[in-house]
Protein backbone atom coordinates (compact mmCIF):
# COMPACT_ATOMS: atom_id res chain seq x y z
CA UNK A 1 0.00 0.00 0.00
CA UNK A 2 1.68 3.31 -1.43
CA UNK A 3 0.70 6.94 -0.26
CA UNK A 4 0.22 10.57 -1.87
CA UNK A 5 0.55 12.74 0.76
CA UNK A 6 -2.18 15.35 0.33
CA UNK A 7 -0.85 17.95 2.53
CA UNK A 8 0.43 20.36 0.23
CA UNK A 9 -2.58 21.46 -1.86
CA UNK A 10 -3.29 24.76 -2.63
CA UNK A 11 -7.27 24.56 -2.44
CA UNK A 12 -6.94 24.74 0.73
CA UNK A 13 -6.84 28.53 2.38
CA UNK A 14 -3.51 28.06 4.37
CA UNK A 15 -1.52 26.32 1.33
CA UNK A 16 -2.81 29.17 -1.23
CA UNK A 17 -1.60 31.53 1.29
CA UNK A 18 2.04 29.77 1.37
CA UNK A 19 2.18 29.79 -2.28
CA UNK A 20 1.20 33.25 -2.35
CA UNK A 21 3.89 34.59 0.12
CA UNK A 22 6.32 32.19 -1.11
CA UNK A 23 6.48 30.67 2.27
CA UNK A 24 9.50 27.92 1.92
CA UNK A 25 9.45 27.32 5.40
CA UNK A 26 5.92 25.89 5.65
CA UNK A 27 6.32 24.01 2.73
CA UNK A 28 9.36 21.98 3.35
CA UNK A 29 8.33 21.39 6.83
CA UNK A 30 5.18 19.36 5.01
CA UNK A 31 7.70 17.87 2.45
CA UNK A 32 9.66 16.70 5.41
CA UNK A 33 6.72 15.42 7.44
CA UNK A 34 5.57 13.65 4.78
CA UNK A 35 8.13 11.74 3.49
CA UNK A 36 9.46 10.91 7.08
CA UNK A 37 5.98 9.27 7.79
CA UNK A 38 6.64 6.83 4.57
CA UNK A 39 4.27 8.78 1.77
CA UNK A 40 5.29 7.25 -1.61
CA UNK A 41 4.45 10.23 -3.31
CA UNK A 42 3.89 14.03 -2.25
CA UNK A 43 0.92 15.49 -4.29
CA UNK A 44 1.45 19.23 -5.08
CA UNK A 45 -1.37 21.28 -6.54
CA UNK A 46 -0.55 24.85 -6.67
CA UNK A 47 -4.53 25.85 -6.83
CA UNK A 48 -6.62 27.16 -9.26
CA UNK A 49 -5.70 30.29 -10.53
CA UNK A 50 -5.05 29.80 -14.14
CA UNK A 51 -2.77 32.86 -14.35
CA UNK A 52 -0.16 31.73 -11.77
CA UNK A 53 -0.91 27.94 -11.46
CA UNK A 54 2.15 27.43 -14.14
CA UNK A 55 4.67 29.70 -12.14
CA UNK A 56 3.22 28.63 -8.53
CA UNK A 57 3.58 24.90 -9.22
CA UNK A 58 7.21 25.48 -10.84
CA UNK A 59 7.90 27.75 -7.45
CA UNK A 60 6.36 24.74 -5.39
CA UNK A 61 8.28 21.61 -7.67
CA UNK A 62 11.58 23.77 -6.68
CA UNK A 63 10.92 24.46 -3.35
CA UNK A 64 10.79 20.72 -2.18
CA UNK A 65 13.17 19.28 -4.58
CA UNK A 66 15.50 21.56 -2.55
CA UNK A 67 14.82 20.04 0.47
CA UNK A 68 13.59 16.43 -0.12
CA UNK A 69 14.64 13.23 -2.96
CA UNK A 70 10.93 12.39 -3.33
CA UNK A 71 9.02 11.49 -6.29
CA UNK A 72 5.67 14.34 -6.58
CA UNK A 73 2.32 13.67 -7.72
CA UNK A 74 1.42 17.13 -10.39
CA UNK A 75 -2.30 17.62 -9.52
CA UNK A 76 -3.89 19.94 -12.04
CA UNK A 77 -6.41 20.08 -14.67
CA UNK A 78 -4.22 21.93 -16.87
CA UNK A 79 -2.23 20.17 -19.67
CA UNK A 80 -0.08 24.00 -19.51
CA UNK A 81 0.63 23.55 -16.11
CA UNK A 82 1.58 19.74 -15.94
CA UNK A 83 4.25 20.38 -19.14
CA UNK A 84 5.52 23.46 -16.73
CA UNK A 85 6.02 20.90 -13.86
CA UNK A 86 6.78 18.03 -15.86
CA UNK A 87 9.83 20.52 -17.15
CA UNK A 88 11.10 21.56 -13.74
CA UNK A 89 11.10 17.43 -11.73
CA UNK A 90 13.91 15.72 -11.41
CA UNK A 91 12.31 11.95 -10.10
CA UNK A 92 9.51 10.76 -13.21
CA UNK A 93 6.30 12.46 -11.28
CA UNK A 94 3.04 10.75 -11.40
CA UNK A 95 0.20 12.94 -13.16
CA UNK A 96 -2.54 13.60 -11.00
CA UNK A 97 -5.41 13.05 -13.36
CA UNK A 98 -7.02 12.33 -16.29
CA UNK A 99 -10.80 10.74 -16.65
CA UNK A 100 -13.17 9.61 -19.59
CA UNK A 101 -13.08 13.85 -20.97
CA UNK A 102 -11.80 13.23 -25.04
CA UNK A 103 -10.31 16.58 -24.21
CA UNK A 104 -8.74 15.29 -21.03
CA UNK A 105 -7.15 12.16 -22.75
CA UNK A 106 -5.98 13.98 -26.22
CA UNK A 107 -4.20 16.91 -24.18
CA UNK A 108 -2.66 14.36 -21.16
CA UNK A 109 -1.92 11.50 -22.30
CA UNK A 110 0.55 12.77 -24.98
CA UNK A 111 2.41 14.20 -21.86
CA UNK A 112 2.16 10.65 -19.40
CA UNK A 113 3.40 8.42 -22.74
CA UNK A 114 6.47 11.02 -23.34
CA UNK A 115 7.71 10.99 -19.57
CA UNK A 116 6.47 7.39 -19.06
CA UNK A 117 4.57 8.77 -15.99
CA UNK A 118 1.93 7.03 -13.86
CA UNK A 119 -1.07 8.78 -13.89
CA UNK A 120 -4.44 8.86 -12.09
CA UNK A 121 -7.40 8.02 -14.28
CA UNK A 122 -10.98 8.72 -12.39
CA UNK A 123 -13.61 6.89 -12.80
CA UNK A 124 -15.87 10.04 -14.21
CA UNK A 125 -16.74 11.55 -17.44
CA UNK A 126 -16.26 15.19 -17.78
CA UNK A 127 -17.52 16.44 -15.19
CA UNK A 128 -20.50 13.91 -13.87
CA UNK A 129 -19.83 10.74 -11.90
CA UNK A 130 -21.66 7.49 -13.06
CA UNK A 131 -24.01 6.07 -10.49
CA UNK A 132 -22.82 2.67 -10.42
CA UNK A 133 -20.19 0.52 -10.58
CA UNK A 134 -20.87 -1.26 -13.92
CA UNK A 135 -20.79 2.37 -15.68
CA UNK A 136 -17.80 3.17 -13.81
CA UNK A 137 -16.34 0.61 -15.17
CA UNK A 138 -17.34 1.51 -18.85
CA UNK A 139 -15.90 4.91 -18.26
CA UNK A 140 -11.99 2.93 -17.43
CA UNK A 141 -12.96 0.82 -20.62
CA UNK A 142 -13.07 4.23 -22.79
CA UNK A 143 -9.65 5.55 -20.91
CA UNK A 144 -8.14 2.34 -20.97
CA UNK A 145 -8.68 1.96 -24.83
CA UNK A 146 -7.45 5.59 -25.42
CA UNK A 147 -4.40 4.74 -22.85
CA UNK A 148 -3.06 2.33 -24.74
CA UNK A 149 -3.35 3.56 -28.19
CA UNK A 150 -1.30 6.62 -26.61
CA UNK A 151 1.36 3.80 -25.57
CA UNK A 152 0.89 3.60 -21.91
CA UNK A 153 1.17 0.39 -20.13
CA UNK A 154 -1.57 -0.53 -17.80
CA UNK A 155 0.86 -0.77 -14.66
CA UNK A 156 0.97 3.19 -14.78
CA UNK A 157 -2.80 3.93 -14.53
CA UNK A 158 -4.00 4.53 -11.01
CA UNK A 159 -7.59 3.99 -11.45
CA UNK A 160 -9.75 5.81 -8.79
CA UNK A 161 -13.01 4.72 -8.72
CA UNK A 162 -14.17 7.49 -6.77
CA UNK A 163 -15.55 7.44 -2.93
CA UNK A 164 -19.11 9.24 -2.85
CA UNK A 165 -20.85 10.29 0.38
CA UNK A 166 -22.83 8.06 1.97
CA UNK A 167 -25.20 10.06 3.78
CA UNK A 168 -26.76 10.83 0.26
CA UNK A 169 -26.52 7.04 -0.89
CA UNK A 170 -26.57 4.38 1.29
CA UNK A 171 -24.20 1.93 -1.36
CA UNK A 172 -21.97 4.81 -2.26
CA UNK A 173 -19.30 2.42 -0.08
CA UNK A 174 -20.73 -0.83 -2.26
CA UNK A 175 -20.26 0.67 -5.24
CA UNK A 176 -16.60 2.05 -5.15
CA UNK A 177 -15.69 -1.63 -3.55
CA UNK A 178 -17.68 -3.27 -6.36
CA UNK A 179 -16.04 -1.14 -8.98
CA UNK A 180 -12.33 -1.83 -7.52
CA UNK A 181 -12.97 -5.43 -7.83
CA UNK A 182 -14.77 -5.33 -11.46
CA UNK A 183 -11.94 -3.03 -12.70
CA UNK A 184 -9.23 -5.21 -10.93
CA UNK A 185 -10.80 -8.88 -12.95
CA UNK A 186 -10.97 -7.15 -16.04
CA UNK A 187 -7.63 -5.38 -15.92
CA UNK A 188 -5.29 -7.13 -13.26
CA UNK A 189 -2.13 -4.81 -14.28
CA UNK A 190 -3.67 -1.66 -13.13
CA UNK A 191 -3.78 -0.06 -9.84
CA UNK A 192 -5.94 1.76 -7.38
CA UNK A 193 -5.98 5.19 -5.60
CA UNK A 194 -8.67 6.83 -3.52
CA UNK A 195 -9.03 10.01 -1.04
CA UNK A 196 -11.42 7.60 1.02
CA UNK A 197 -12.65 10.53 3.67
CA UNK A 198 -15.69 11.75 0.74
CA UNK A 199 -17.32 8.55 1.93
CA UNK A 200 -18.07 10.18 5.80
CA UNK A 201 -19.10 13.69 4.92
CA UNK A 202 -21.42 14.90 6.96
CA UNK A 203 -21.55 12.59 9.66
CA UNK A 204 -19.81 12.54 13.23
CA UNK A 205 -16.64 10.18 14.30
CA UNK A 206 -15.63 10.37 10.54
CA UNK A 207 -12.40 8.28 11.10
CA UNK A 208 -14.30 5.11 12.04
CA UNK A 209 -16.36 5.34 8.89
CA UNK A 210 -12.61 6.28 6.54
CA UNK A 211 -10.90 3.77 8.69
CA UNK A 212 -13.44 0.72 7.29
CA UNK A 213 -13.72 1.69 4.19
CA UNK A 214 -10.37 1.54 4.03
CA UNK A 215 -10.06 -2.13 5.27
CA UNK A 216 -12.33 -3.51 2.84
CA UNK A 217 -10.92 -1.14 0.08
CA UNK A 218 -7.49 -2.85 0.39
CA UNK A 219 -9.15 -6.39 0.46
CA UNK A 220 -10.74 -5.76 -2.76
CA UNK A 221 -7.58 -3.98 -4.27
CA UNK A 222 -6.81 -0.71 -3.52
CA UNK A 223 -2.78 -0.37 -3.33
CA UNK A 224 -2.15 3.18 -2.98
CA UNK A 225 -4.52 6.38 -1.58
CA UNK A 226 -4.37 10.03 -1.72
CA UNK A 227 -4.43 11.06 2.15
CA UNK A 228 -2.32 12.13 5.08
CA UNK A 229 0.56 9.86 6.13
CA UNK A 230 0.58 12.06 9.32
CA UNK A 231 -2.60 10.24 10.45
CA UNK A 232 -1.45 7.58 12.55
CA UNK A 233 -4.56 5.87 13.30
CA UNK A 234 -5.16 5.96 8.90
CA UNK A 235 -1.41 4.33 8.77
CA UNK A 236 -2.05 1.94 11.86
CA UNK A 237 -5.68 0.53 9.94
CA UNK A 238 -3.35 -0.44 6.33
CA UNK A 239 -0.59 -1.94 8.30
CA UNK A 240 -3.10 -3.83 10.54
CA UNK A 241 -5.17 -5.16 7.22
CA UNK A 242 -2.47 -5.76 5.74
CA UNK A 243 -1.17 -8.22 8.59
CA UNK A 244 -4.97 -9.77 8.54
CA UNK A 245 -5.16 -10.46 5.06
CA UNK A 246 -1.72 -12.03 5.21
CA UNK A 247 0.23 -10.11 3.36
CA UNK A 248 2.99 -9.50 5.88
CA UNK A 249 5.20 -12.48 6.68
CA UNK A 250 6.81 -12.60 10.36
CA UNK A 251 4.44 -9.44 11.07
CA UNK A 252 8.41 -7.55 9.83
CA UNK A 253 5.95 -4.47 8.50
CA UNK A 254 3.71 -4.15 11.53
CA UNK A 255 6.28 -4.28 13.84
CA UNK A 256 8.78 -2.08 12.04
CA UNK A 257 5.75 0.35 11.72
CA UNK A 258 5.02 -0.02 15.32
CA UNK A 259 8.68 0.71 16.19
CA UNK A 260 9.41 3.64 14.27
CA UNK A 261 6.19 4.80 15.90
CA UNK A 262 7.19 4.34 19.20
CA UNK A 263 10.15 6.39 18.64
CA UNK A 264 8.16 9.53 17.86
CA UNK B 1 -24.14 -7.79 14.00
CA UNK B 2 -25.31 -8.82 17.55
CA UNK B 3 -22.61 -8.75 20.90
CA UNK B 4 -22.45 -11.71 23.66
CA UNK B 5 -20.22 -9.67 26.27
CA UNK B 6 -17.59 -11.44 27.63
CA UNK B 7 -17.32 -10.09 30.87
CA UNK B 8 -18.13 -12.70 33.45
CA UNK B 9 -15.78 -15.36 33.16
CA UNK B 10 -14.73 -17.22 35.78
CA UNK B 11 -11.65 -18.21 34.04
CA UNK B 12 -10.15 -14.64 34.56
CA UNK B 13 -9.15 -14.31 38.04
CA UNK B 14 -11.10 -11.22 39.63
CA UNK B 15 -14.32 -13.04 38.19
CA UNK B 16 -13.34 -16.27 39.98
CA UNK B 17 -12.82 -14.44 43.35
CA UNK B 18 -16.02 -12.76 42.92
CA UNK B 19 -17.66 -16.05 42.48
CA UNK B 20 -16.04 -17.50 45.71
CA UNK B 21 -16.89 -14.57 47.59
CA UNK B 22 -20.59 -14.65 46.24
CA UNK B 23 -19.76 -11.15 45.26
CA UNK B 24 -23.48 -9.42 43.96
CA UNK B 25 -22.68 -6.66 43.38
CA UNK B 26 -19.55 -6.65 40.83
CA UNK B 27 -21.74 -9.46 38.90
CA UNK B 28 -24.63 -7.43 38.83
CA UNK B 29 -22.52 -4.33 37.60
CA UNK B 30 -20.70 -6.08 35.15
CA UNK B 31 -24.22 -7.49 33.74
CA UNK B 32 -25.73 -3.93 34.16
CA UNK B 33 -22.92 -2.41 31.87
CA UNK B 34 -22.61 -4.68 29.16
CA UNK B 35 -26.62 -4.61 29.32
CA UNK B 36 -26.67 -0.78 28.80
CA UNK B 37 -24.04 -1.12 26.14
CA UNK B 38 -26.51 -2.96 23.80
CA UNK B 39 -24.91 -6.52 24.68
CA UNK B 40 -27.54 -9.30 23.18
CA UNK B 41 -26.55 -12.09 25.18
CA UNK B 42 -24.43 -12.07 28.64
CA UNK B 43 -21.77 -14.88 28.27
CA UNK B 44 -21.62 -16.24 32.01
CA UNK B 45 -18.52 -18.43 32.90
CA UNK B 46 -18.43 -20.23 36.64
CA UNK B 47 -14.82 -21.34 35.82
CA UNK B 48 -13.43 -24.89 35.67
CA UNK B 49 -14.04 -26.40 38.89
CA UNK B 50 -16.01 -29.59 38.64
CA UNK B 51 -17.08 -29.47 41.79
CA UNK B 52 -18.54 -26.52 42.04
CA UNK B 53 -19.48 -25.50 38.44
CA UNK B 54 -23.15 -26.51 38.23
CA UNK B 55 -23.71 -24.92 41.78
CA UNK B 56 -21.82 -21.37 41.13
CA UNK B 57 -23.05 -20.91 37.75
CA UNK B 58 -26.66 -20.71 39.36
CA UNK B 59 -25.61 -18.44 41.43
CA UNK B 60 -24.46 -15.93 38.63
CA UNK B 61 -27.48 -16.97 37.13
CA UNK B 62 -29.50 -15.61 40.23
CA UNK B 63 -27.95 -13.09 40.36
CA UNK B 64 -27.84 -11.63 37.13
CA UNK B 65 -31.22 -12.22 36.50
CA UNK B 66 -32.55 -10.45 39.69
CA UNK B 67 -30.82 -7.33 38.01
CA UNK B 68 -31.68 -7.62 34.57
CA UNK B 69 -33.62 -9.12 32.17
CA UNK B 70 -31.50 -10.26 29.23
CA UNK B 71 -30.81 -13.75 27.84
CA UNK B 72 -27.93 -15.40 28.88
CA UNK B 73 -25.18 -17.49 26.99
CA UNK B 74 -24.07 -20.74 29.17
CA UNK B 75 -20.25 -21.31 28.63
CA UNK B 76 -19.43 -24.77 30.09
CA UNK B 77 -18.17 -27.57 28.94
CA UNK B 78 -19.96 -30.05 31.23
CA UNK B 79 -23.86 -30.95 29.99
CA UNK B 80 -24.39 -31.33 33.64
CA UNK B 81 -23.89 -27.52 34.23
CA UNK B 82 -25.88 -26.85 31.02
CA UNK B 83 -28.52 -28.49 32.52
CA UNK B 84 -28.42 -26.71 35.81
CA UNK B 85 -27.92 -23.57 34.10
CA UNK B 86 -31.19 -24.80 31.99
CA UNK B 87 -32.91 -25.22 34.92
CA UNK B 88 -32.70 -21.71 36.00
CA UNK B 89 -32.62 -19.53 32.85
CA UNK B 90 -36.04 -17.51 32.09
CA UNK B 91 -35.16 -16.30 28.67
CA UNK B 92 -34.00 -18.65 26.61
CA UNK B 93 -30.32 -18.83 26.79
CA UNK B 94 -27.66 -19.41 23.92
CA UNK B 95 -25.48 -22.51 24.98
CA UNK B 96 -21.50 -22.11 24.55
CA UNK B 97 -20.68 -24.63 22.86
CA UNK B 98 -20.67 -27.72 20.80
CA UNK B 99 -18.01 -29.03 18.50
CA UNK B 100 -17.09 -31.43 16.18
CA UNK B 101 -16.74 -34.27 19.56
CA UNK B 102 -19.07 -37.44 19.36
CA UNK B 103 -19.62 -36.81 22.80
CA UNK B 104 -19.98 -33.41 23.46
CA UNK B 105 -22.73 -33.72 19.74
CA UNK B 106 -24.08 -36.37 21.93
CA UNK B 107 -24.49 -35.25 25.28
CA UNK B 108 -25.11 -31.44 24.78
CA UNK B 109 -27.26 -31.59 20.62
CA UNK B 110 -30.16 -33.14 23.48
CA UNK B 111 -30.40 -30.16 25.56
CA UNK B 112 -30.29 -27.81 22.74
CA UNK B 113 -33.28 -29.45 21.11
CA UNK B 114 -35.39 -29.57 23.53
CA UNK B 115 -34.62 -25.86 24.72
CA UNK B 116 -34.96 -24.64 21.10
CA UNK B 117 -31.39 -22.93 21.80
CA UNK B 118 -29.43 -21.02 19.91
CA UNK B 119 -25.85 -22.76 19.98
CA UNK B 120 -22.12 -22.06 19.60
CA UNK B 121 -20.46 -24.68 17.49
CA UNK B 122 -17.22 -24.27 16.87
CA UNK B 123 -15.10 -25.43 14.32
CA UNK B 124 -12.60 -28.21 15.43
CA UNK B 125 -12.54 -32.09 16.59
CA UNK B 126 -12.47 -32.59 19.87
CA UNK B 127 -9.18 -30.46 20.81
CA UNK B 128 -8.07 -29.83 17.95
CA UNK B 129 -8.48 -27.15 15.46
CA UNK B 130 -8.19 -27.63 11.82
CA UNK B 131 -5.49 -25.78 10.10
CA UNK B 132 -7.21 -25.65 6.88
CA UNK B 133 -10.63 -23.92 5.81
CA UNK B 134 -11.66 -26.87 3.80
CA UNK B 135 -10.79 -29.23 7.10
CA UNK B 136 -12.81 -26.64 9.43
CA UNK B 137 -15.51 -26.97 6.80
CA UNK B 138 -15.84 -30.75 6.94
CA UNK B 139 -15.96 -30.56 10.37
CA UNK B 140 -19.13 -28.19 10.35
CA UNK B 141 -20.40 -31.01 7.99
CA UNK B 142 -20.23 -33.40 10.92
CA UNK B 143 -21.90 -30.98 13.09
CA UNK B 144 -24.65 -29.66 11.38
CA UNK B 145 -25.16 -33.73 9.88
CA UNK B 146 -25.39 -34.01 13.44
CA UNK B 147 -27.57 -31.24 14.84
CA UNK B 148 -30.35 -32.25 12.23
CA UNK B 149 -30.64 -35.40 13.03
CA UNK B 150 -31.53 -33.72 16.71
CA UNK B 151 -33.85 -31.27 15.57
CA UNK B 152 -31.63 -28.64 15.85
CA UNK B 153 -32.72 -25.89 13.07
CA UNK B 154 -29.96 -24.64 10.97
CA UNK B 155 -30.23 -21.08 11.97
CA UNK B 156 -30.30 -22.02 15.91
CA UNK B 157 -26.09 -22.77 14.91
CA UNK B 158 -23.66 -20.07 15.72
CA UNK B 159 -20.46 -21.66 13.92
CA UNK B 160 -17.56 -20.40 15.97
CA UNK B 161 -14.10 -20.77 12.65
CA UNK B 162 -11.87 -20.13 15.40
CA UNK B 163 -9.21 -17.02 15.13
CA UNK B 164 -5.78 -18.32 15.69
CA UNK B 165 -2.31 -15.94 15.82
CA UNK B 166 -1.00 -14.33 13.08
CA UNK B 167 2.10 -14.14 14.37
CA UNK B 168 2.88 -17.81 14.41
CA UNK B 169 0.89 -18.05 10.83
CA UNK B 170 0.35 -15.31 8.49
CA UNK B 171 -2.41 -16.84 6.89
CA UNK B 172 -4.36 -17.33 10.24
CA UNK B 173 -6.61 -14.44 9.32
CA UNK B 174 -7.30 -15.55 5.96
CA UNK B 175 -8.31 -18.95 6.82
CA UNK B 176 -10.75 -17.89 9.37
CA UNK B 177 -12.49 -15.38 6.34
CA UNK B 178 -12.33 -17.65 4.06
CA UNK B 179 -13.90 -20.60 6.46
CA UNK B 180 -16.79 -18.01 7.17
CA UNK B 181 -17.52 -17.43 3.22
CA UNK B 182 -17.38 -21.52 2.45
CA UNK B 183 -19.80 -21.96 5.35
CA UNK B 184 -22.01 -19.40 4.39
CA UNK B 185 -22.05 -20.67 1.07
CA UNK B 186 -23.33 -24.36 2.04
CA UNK B 187 -25.32 -23.58 4.68
CA UNK B 188 -26.92 -20.05 4.37
CA UNK B 189 -28.59 -20.14 7.30
CA UNK B 190 -26.57 -20.35 10.08
CA UNK B 191 -25.11 -17.34 12.03
CA UNK B 192 -21.37 -16.94 12.81
CA UNK B 193 -19.66 -15.82 15.91
CA UNK B 194 -16.10 -15.28 17.14
CA UNK B 195 -13.61 -14.30 19.57
CA UNK B 196 -11.16 -12.04 17.45
CA UNK B 197 -8.55 -11.08 19.77
CA UNK B 198 -6.70 -14.16 19.62
CA UNK B 199 -5.40 -13.16 16.21
CA UNK B 200 -3.39 -10.30 17.48
CA UNK B 201 -1.92 -12.51 20.47
CA UNK B 202 1.93 -11.52 21.14
CA UNK B 203 2.13 -8.08 19.28
CA UNK B 204 1.54 -4.89 19.98
CA UNK B 205 -1.29 -2.22 19.47
CA UNK B 206 -3.34 -5.23 18.89
CA UNK B 207 -6.71 -3.26 18.82
CA UNK B 208 -6.26 -2.31 15.52
CA UNK B 209 -5.12 -5.88 14.48
CA UNK B 210 -9.01 -6.62 16.36
CA UNK B 211 -10.47 -3.92 14.20
CA UNK B 212 -9.71 -4.92 11.43
CA UNK B 213 -10.09 -8.70 11.35
CA UNK B 214 -13.83 -7.53 12.43
CA UNK B 215 -14.23 -5.05 9.56
CA UNK B 216 -13.72 -7.55 7.21
CA UNK B 217 -15.37 -10.61 8.75
CA UNK B 218 -18.36 -8.55 8.39
CA UNK B 219 -18.30 -8.56 5.52
CA UNK B 220 -17.69 -11.91 5.32
CA UNK B 221 -20.61 -12.74 6.81
CA UNK B 222 -19.90 -12.61 10.75
CA UNK B 223 -23.28 -11.27 12.25
CA UNK B 224 -22.19 -11.78 16.09
CA UNK B 225 -19.06 -11.64 18.13
CA UNK B 226 -17.94 -12.42 21.48
CA UNK B 227 -16.41 -9.25 23.02
CA UNK B 228 -16.29 -6.73 25.31
CA UNK B 229 -19.42 -4.09 24.70
CA UNK B 230 -17.20 -1.33 26.76
CA UNK B 231 -14.64 -1.49 23.92
CA UNK B 232 -15.56 1.35 22.13
CA UNK B 233 -13.17 1.50 19.41
CA UNK B 234 -14.49 -2.19 18.53
CA UNK B 235 -18.25 -0.98 19.24
CA UNK B 236 -17.33 2.12 16.83
CA UNK B 237 -16.01 -0.10 14.17
CA UNK B 238 -19.26 -2.41 13.66
CA UNK B 239 -21.24 0.03 13.25
CA UNK B 240 -18.94 2.08 10.97
CA UNK B 241 -18.58 -1.21 9.00
CA UNK B 242 -22.27 -1.65 9.17
CA UNK B 243 -22.78 1.61 7.34
CA UNK B 244 -20.03 1.62 4.70
CA UNK B 245 -21.34 -2.19 3.78
CA UNK B 246 -24.52 -0.47 2.92
CA UNK B 247 -26.81 -2.35 5.59
CA UNK B 248 -27.47 1.20 7.36
CA UNK B 249 -29.88 3.06 5.33
CA UNK B 250 -29.86 6.90 6.63
CA UNK B 251 -27.25 6.17 8.25
CA UNK B 252 -29.84 5.72 11.31
CA UNK B 253 -28.05 3.46 13.22
CA UNK B 254 -24.71 5.18 12.99
CA UNK B 255 -26.35 8.44 14.26
CA UNK B 256 -28.16 6.80 17.34
CA UNK B 257 -24.79 5.28 18.27
CA UNK B 258 -22.83 8.39 18.03
CA UNK B 259 -25.40 10.03 20.24
CA UNK B 260 -25.44 7.42 22.94
CA UNK B 261 -21.91 7.71 23.04
CA UNK B 262 -21.77 11.52 23.69
CA UNK B 263 -24.05 11.05 26.44
CA UNK B 264 -21.67 9.12 28.25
Amino acid sequence: MKIIGEKINGTRKSIQEAIIQRNVDLIRALAVQQSEAGAAWLDVNAGTHPDREPEDLAWLIDTIQAEVAIPLCLDSSSPETLAAGLAKTRLTPMINSINGDDKKLESILPLVAKHHCPVIALAMDEKEIPATSESRVAVVDKIITESRKAGVPDENLYIDPLVMTISTNAQSGIIFLESIRQIKKKYPEVHFTAGLSNISFGLPARSFINRSLLTLAIEAGLDSAICNPLDSELIATIHSTELVLGRDDYCLNYIKWYRSRSLK
